[in-house]
């Protein structure tokens, strides 16, 4: 089992999982976001994977962020893998829209996280985790 | 053909092609930094493209991104598909180092470009036309 480091613990929680990947979404009320982490140990590029974890990366991503644009009504998707400050691989799927709290920047590093009550979760949350349900098998 | 956004075309320069996509290098001599642009129209996010088109765009980008690496010594390479301001779909692969003009921090919108001379090119950016040439055909 390889572990979550400790910034993605503390700033995500558990939307679900694959046999690749944690699914985790950003408490931060200011944007649907989800966070894919591949369970395997040592990686911090995507191409460092071998090719089949990388191609099943791809598609769970893809589904992520049209299910989250369909939940959301989102403008834009932003994806990002950057990795500077957290090493272990995670892509970021962001939903976006005109009139966000950073639009049209990127959202990385920028403004003040508004998160979460401990015991509240953002209806996307289920509602994306019923439909990768029925494709993530 | 299909053609490449005005931004795109102002503030990058070609690399090579694909079938599928224009390799692109930002013209920013801040960072090693490509742009892949898939040739196909309307298309603002990744899994609106056909499901082979998704691969072959998420290999090309990995290869680009491998080597990108390994040409310049990068710490990290970053990748995003933001497209907030410039919505024809492109796909960035930048090579990112401890202590450059944005680290830890995202590149986009950051600061301001360094263009190269009219007739200058960075000598990664031949490499790199080298290396993908091998592996491209």
């Amino acid at each position: 089992m390889v572990d979550l480091h400790p910034r993605l613990a503390a700033d995500t929680r558990s939307l679900g999982e694959t046999s690749l990947c944690y699914i985790r979404w950003m408490n931060d009320r200011r944007f649907p976001w989800v966070v894919l982490v591949p369970k395997r140990d040592g990686i911090r590029e995507w191409y460092e994977l071998d090719s089949a974890d990388q191609h099943e990366l791809l598609d769970l991503m893809n589904r992520c962020a049209l299910h989250l644009q369909a939940l959301t009504g989102a403008g834009k998707i932003n994806i990002g893998a950057l990795g500077n400050v957290v090493p272990q691989l995670h892509i970021h799927v962001i939903a976006r829209s005109d009139g966000d709290a950073c639009w049209p920047g990127p959202v990385w590093g920028q403004g003040q996280v508004e998160p979460y009550g401990e015991q509240d979760e953002p209806s996307w949350v289920a509602a994306l985790r019923q439909r990768l349900s029925y494709r993530c098998a």
